[in-house]
């Protein structure tokens, strides 16, 4: 059975979509060499573009190449629904974003603003054919077209492709209650070297590694959080810097080759792009009371990270290249 | 006669190429309602991506979608020449950086860490139908191709659709000496409201906007300087910052919707791609000598704003929008 | 007369008392070497450990000791009244800060949180003897109750000893009125090289440094600016830097040895200590309305640095050391 | 025996001080409701402002009253030892600094620059009247003097009032090898609920709790890392984040009211204080091989925090409040 972290409750799904309105869909490329996809979170059901949430991020490790954060930095705002893919696809799903936004706002980069494309990356070179570019604009049309609450972990969407811990990793998603407030966590986990991988405190890398040989780490994570809390910018980059202590607790060091990012937002309010429209009056948490909220985010993160190597199958993809899964090896370490 | 900006010298080119090594090119679309481009700065004439410069940036106002920055905070590198173009093409350029990166590296991304692409971008969506996303990999292509020592300026490549102060913008250069060593700027300009304007001091602003209706200010600038002093990314930051200074002199007070960002590079050493490549012995400037490389800074990018709207040729582009050169506008006041 | 910075009208003060709530004392030593003070600013007549108003920052050059700015980055609030002073008396005023939360607030650092001292600084050792380290807690505490809505000017308090472009500089201040806000500002002027002076657009510096030989840069520039628009930390970090575009235009190019720091605060609400006690429901500006803020902070920031220079009187201090006024100079221009 | 954090082996003395030429102090005061002191970190045996180390530092939680870190950041130097005292002693000690560097620099605040002074705290008002303000200037002065390679741990120096997981905390220091590089770490720690001690991947904390009250979390931790490895401000900035990654495997997710932050420095070359001296040619260690510093930062800094803990003596101070030593309940948990 998949071990269990910390004490706090989950919601429901033990997944992101436990923060109501919060929804997640895939496309999954599967074909010989190539092996990636594309993930989409919606924040919500409308227009992200109109309704902008709240969202703060933190940078543990900078080694990487997503679009977007120089604006969310300086707003504090989301514009689009975030999107998850392999390195060399960011360009494409940043031209999908923009072309769909767009298409619902026909003043958008006149009358209006453009648009902030905010899309994260992880390096699936291992397992897929990443040179080859292969994901289209469409493919992002079709993962944010079957978002829904219901989230397919492992090699699925983004994480196809994905390594962790030189086995099989990808997306992984959890949830914790704090107090009368839900963290949900939702992560592409592509990094760690086997030898370090600590599973629920045990550090089961160490005796896993005798029978294989270990690769320097060239991978990368993303932590996304959602919350029901009323948070703002400022708070939401705390919140996402919590990611950190649950990645830091399955064995990561942030390594240098690593783009380590977490970001997270809430659902709670909704900031006009117009500036005729009325503001919310927002009554946000007293800092005070953060956390039990760290606590879960923290949380929901590493048992996301496990999550994304539990639910992931083994996958064979570029020049026969191939990952286990984690379960099969701690089947067999067991036996 | 253009005026000139404080006391220091410049080089030969009064630009970015009077840094030995920086070259500079250009792609121009100038069809109908398709008035746009791509501008290419490269900082050697090498491999960028196994030759990497340090750099380092200063975000004023961060309402703005480029592209590469949280690896380049992060390692403090440059791994592409950098690229400027409109908004929605940002993409489009950054695919065409990796393909590059590729085509000279064909482990990119495989046993070689993914290519970090660093694009920069202005909305020229008032001269421009920017939605139409007509810049393509292949103007990337062009602009590096044509990259020499003498800089176009004005409504050439990504300048050909930007305004500023409501009149015609777009790429403008300068260089400044500071003792042994040179500062050059490069700026993509495209901000400002006509009140505001002030050239070498002068308002003159507030005289032209008689005869004239002004507009919300929606634009942005970037500031690009070189400098061939021996600088770490830290002290290439405090450099950046200081074209701030500049920028303030002009009129602007970097405004909400604007994406103002500067970026320093330094051509003095490059730091190897791989990891058992001997490191560089450098023995930076002291910090206590950056004085007069910081006055050259903020003049050379005051006269490079200027540069860009003395030089540029008035446009009209989508729906008949029209910029008009700022020389005749100045003309029509003396007369 | 006094030139007049840009086109915004100004509060009845012209003063960041302006700001309804805010007030300005001084404690002044001027005793032979010793030339030197304390200012405080008081966001409001209250507690200001109980009741926090929200503030954020820009470090345009961080060769500066001020203490406080950690947390406040952290949460966005201030704790204590803002006080200036000499660069080596921060820790005796920071001290006196602490004794006054305690003696108002007994469970300080026990039950309650440990209070965050908040002190800035310039070094005004060439009038000063600054190595006496003549500031004492009970200066803090004089000015402290000297607070009020007039505010002196020019060799006052913490400017008593401050040199700017290499004439007497020291505390000035200004206000503007954008739309229905209003926006003052308050600065410890200690900076600048006599030869880059511009007086309103005017480089009245090069012709006054004929006559003088000047120094190297080691001053500082301390801006604070307070609103009583509805901004949260965030808004206020970009008012913040706005600050910095009044400064550049006075000629500085925020020099390497200068520690040049701007805060700004927003009386329009405050945030209780205790995190049970009930959040205020804020209705924030809309970002896309903050240009006329941003405007308002550079102007009155530029028009404070010149009320700081204009209202200094020549001092001579330390070792017969004298900085001549401004108003003098500039007469002898005139004639 | 006290647990093993990690595989990379320790150097001799398994502390901060196995970094060549890296000495420790400390002063203790206690007597009855006075539990505090301070201790100082040398990063060399010479005068600090005239040969300056070049640092980075990373805040996990600004939740702290830490005076330089302004500087640091910008200039990417330390200027004087690294002093750890109490919150509300922080004041006392950076006086000391600064009179300290007057005296073997007559001219520092005149011809030459002010000095920045770095002082760390913690606040140990549980068991230490903290708002008597117990240190003096000459405690900071004993604990310099007393600076040497052997390292008293737990309840000395700064550490003889601080709590830890609602046990007795305080100074710890450890050290690990990487490769011919040595990291060495001295942690302040002062933080944690003891439901979420975590020793060595055992949640013991869970177990210890069911006879123990807890309280809610007001502490913070202080890191510091010293290295000979050759790295400048960025890259220890990086090194710096890590030991965030051993902290947060102790159980810790960076608690609101915690002020926990992490400075490297490197003892690879000093930065001379005179602009005019000639700067060291630096050969810095490759990016791409950090990866066992980063794994040495993190699991030095846990075994530091769980020296930390292993060597503190129970104490009684305030008010008579009490904290066990961790060795005595592990014993009474494991009979």
């Amino acid at each position: 059975m998949i071990p269990r972290i910390g004490t706090l409750p989950s919601g429901s799904f033990d997944a992101i979509t436990d923060v109501a309105g919060v929804t997640v869909g895939h496309a999954t490329l599967d074909d010989g060499d190539v092996q990636t996809g594309v993930t989409v979170i919606r924040p919500h059901a409308g227009d992200s573009f109109q309704q902008r949430v709240p969202a703060g991020f933190a940078v543990l490790n900078g080694f990487g190449k997503s679009v977007g954060l120089v604006q969310v930095e300086e707003l504090g705002l989301l514009e689009t629904p975030i999107a998850l893919t392999n390195t060399f696809s960011v360009p494409a799903v940043a031209a999908a974003q923009i072309r769909q936004c767009i298409a619902a706002n026909p003043e958008c980069g006149r009358s209006l603003p453009t648009v902030n494309p905010l899309v994260f990356e992880c390096n699936d070179g291992y397992l897929n054919d990443i040179q080859r570019m292969a994901v289209e604009e469409r493919h992002y049309l079709q993962a944010f077209a079957a978002a829904g609450s219901d989230v397919a972990q492992g090699a699925a969407g983004a994480g196809r492709g994905m390594s962790c811990f030189s086995l099989k990793g990808g997306i992984g998603s959890a949830s914790r209650r704090a107090g009368t407030h839900t963290v949900g966590a939702l992560v592409l986990a592509n990094f760690g070297q086997l030898a370090s991988l600590i599973v629920a405190g045990r550090p089961v890398g160490r005796q896993l590694e005798a029978a294989r040989q270990d690769e320097a780490e060239k991978g990368s994570i993303i932590m996304l959080l959602a919350t029901d809390a009323p948070l703002d910018a400022r708070q939401l980059r705390r919140l996402a810097l919590r990611a950190g202590a649950g990645l830091a607790r399955t064995g990561s060091v942030f390594g240098h080759g690593s783009g380590d990012i977490a970001l997270a937002f809430s659902t709670a309010y909704t900031v006009p792009q117009r500036s005729d429209a009325p503001m919310p009056a927002v009554a946000l948490l007293h800092d005070g009371l953060l956390d039990p909220l760290f606590q879960a985010a923290a949380d929901s993160t590493e048992q996301a990270i496990l999550h994304a190597m539990w639910h992931a199958e083994a996958v064979t993809g570029r020049n026969g290249h191939a990952r286990p899964a984690l379960r099969a090896l701690l089947n067999r370490l067991a036996s």
